[in-house]
């Protein structure tokens, strides 16, 4: 059955021969019937959670997923579309947008009834790392890049995005949804093909806890919401700011952590991604692919980055918490990396070695 | 002048050309009194701080450190001891253990009565990076690693961490002092010689912070400390416990984030480094060189790691936050490595690809 979606893009929802669920997102008509071939194969089993208590902060261990693909050549790409020799993930010969579950997610679907512990004391449970994993597959061109994608198939990835948001969120044992690319060899990426994942927690994890705290001491204290505020400041400094459109604006935070680092924040601001509207929906894909593109320019070369959407958690914050993405980068100069070790790592505290302005005006500088 | 430190160690101090300071820690007698005879070089500025106001946490922005030493080859190494052809960092032609001033620090001594801006709403000053960094030479050997370190040599290390942290700590712009050590090129380090570094921060870091508050509710709910307890649980469960003597404990803890993570704690636990007494200092040497043997044993390579001190911060914490040492390795199997993205770095939720109890069983199955 198709699901109309907002842009004109549908839904069709099918079946892997293992039971994973597969989700294609289109702008064009069409039919979506593909059969995986390939073997059953179980998923294997569910991992488990352990909370540090140094820090009161929840660890996955996921020790089942070892022996994920690393690296596959390009004819071996899980991520391309099938074809008649080969069976992949996607049992379709051509795609647009599909979104499915990771063969070896680190965090799972729980028994019914599932609920996070309380914790009393040191004798802590090890309850089921609940939750979902999911593949988001930006095109079936396994050479191209995000940045690349024709605007229409932007718009199918975001509204994949929203629509995924939208569902997980519905689930009794999620607590955040977290939509997120890693790109780079530079950041531990195992597969090259243009994709990104989310991550759907049945905890608050701790950087979000963080955010939704210091968002809820402001709102309490001025009762203005954090990030409204923090997007008017960077209007008003203006020297950051390297993109902005009727909906979106993009800037070096003021007090940015990587080299190269980039908000891009809604300007009538929303809780979670599956609130954008029309007209913000529409501009995203604009302005995404600017920034991205910026990016890749700085030095001409694809940058390793982290991409990460950033939103209000599901039960709480949606009075105090605002979505925006964030794209921070580990490249410094062509030949050298920024590492996260002892200061970074240990202590939590970064060291910039750019100005966020002199990075905003490279940025800035890149001819697109 | 000739310090007496515990343990026979004597500390001699003296100057770089530039007015950086330099501090030999030695095991034999010998005077030291060589002379930097390079062309002084005036140190780079200071750096500021801005605070990062989406979760309340100071950001150093330290862009004069842009180019320093990137990975020299041997014959260049700066933390070898001053030849007649070549002069380096530390201008004796040999020495034990030497501790300078970081040449390109991103936290340096600011103008006397400094202190850290109290922030009123989103106007924040930009304040002087104040701190200090300082690079801990562990030996003249360049070829050779901690682990490797005759015992005697470990003590002299440990010494000059005791007293740089009840030094540091007496700084009025001092909040928290971390000695630490990051090895290998995998987490970013230029210099391969076999050297830490020591940050004195003027602010407390968010992990510390973090802890910090962990401890304090445990205090307030049971009046007990609670690495004190954590200790006890990993002394009862038994099965991550990897080495112990008469005065410390070396476990893989309970809620491990990295594939292997080994905590070090004294049994008879103390908030600071600088308050270990004889017999702790004296049973550390030899515990720490096991588990690092361990560590590089397990796939037979040298292992990338970072090590942290943890302690209670200068100016509050000593109720309840107690010192110890943390191990973490970013290699899971020979060829591959843990990377912090999307769920590590973004969202601070960590991703354990193994068992805590697997880790341990192979870290206790290495032959030294």
């Amino acid at each position: 059955m198709k699901q109309q979606l907002p842009g004109g893009i549908t839904r069709q929802n099918l079946k892997l021969s293992d039971g994973r669920d597969i989700y294609y997102y289109d702008n064009k008509e069409i039919e979506r019937s593909a059969v995986d071939k390939r073997a059953e194969k179980a998923q294997p089993g569910i991992g488990h959670l352990r909370l540090d208590q140094l820090v009161n902060e929840w660890v996955v261990v996921a020790s089942h997923r070892q022996h994920r693909v690393f690296l596959p050549p390009k004819e071996l790409c899980p991520l391309c579309a099938s074809t008649k020799e080969k069976q992949t993930e996607i049992p379709d010969s051509d795609y647009e947008v599909a979104v499915f579950t990771n063969r070896a997610p680190a965090l799972t679907s729980p028994e019914a009834n599932w609920k996070l512990p309380q914790i009393n004391g040191l004798d802590t449970p090890n309850p089921d790392a609940a939750g979902a994993c999911e593949v988001v597959c930006y095109t079936s061109d396994h050479g191209t890049s995000f940045a690349k994608l024709p605007l229409s198939q932007i718009r199918a990835v975001l509204e994949a995005w929203k629509n995924r948001d939208d569902e997980l969120s519905k689930l009794t044992y999620i607590e955040h949804v977290f939509p997120f690319e890693n790109r780079g060899e530079e950041v531990g990426v195992t597969i090259s093909h243009p994709h990104g994942q989310i991550y759907a927690y049945s905890f608050i994890p701790p950087r979000v806890e963080k955010m939704l705290s210091a968002a809820k001491d402001y709102l309490k204290k001025t009762g203005r919401v954090l990030l409204d505020d923090l997007v008017q400041r960077e209007i008003k400094d203006e020297k950051r700011v390297i993109a902005q459109n009727s909906e979106w604006i993009a800037y070096v935070p003021f007090a940015a952590r990587y080299p190269f680092e980039i908000h891009l924040s809604p300007l009538r601001s929303v809780a979670r991604m599956s609130q954008l509207d029309e007209k913000q929906s529409e501009a995203f894909p604009a302005i995404a692919k600017e920034i991205l593109t910026r990016l890749d320019g700085v030095f001409g070369i694809e940058m390793a980055y982290i991409a990460s959407w950033y939103q209000s958690p599901v039960n709480v914050g949606s009075d105090c918490m605002r979505l925006h993405w964030q794209i921070v980068s580990v490249r410094r100069q062509p030949g050298k990396l920024k590492y996260l070790s002892g200061s970074e790592s240990a202590m939590g505290a970064f060291i910039m070695d750019l100005e966020p302005e002199q990075s905003a005006d490279q940025l800035r500088q890149v001819k697109i």
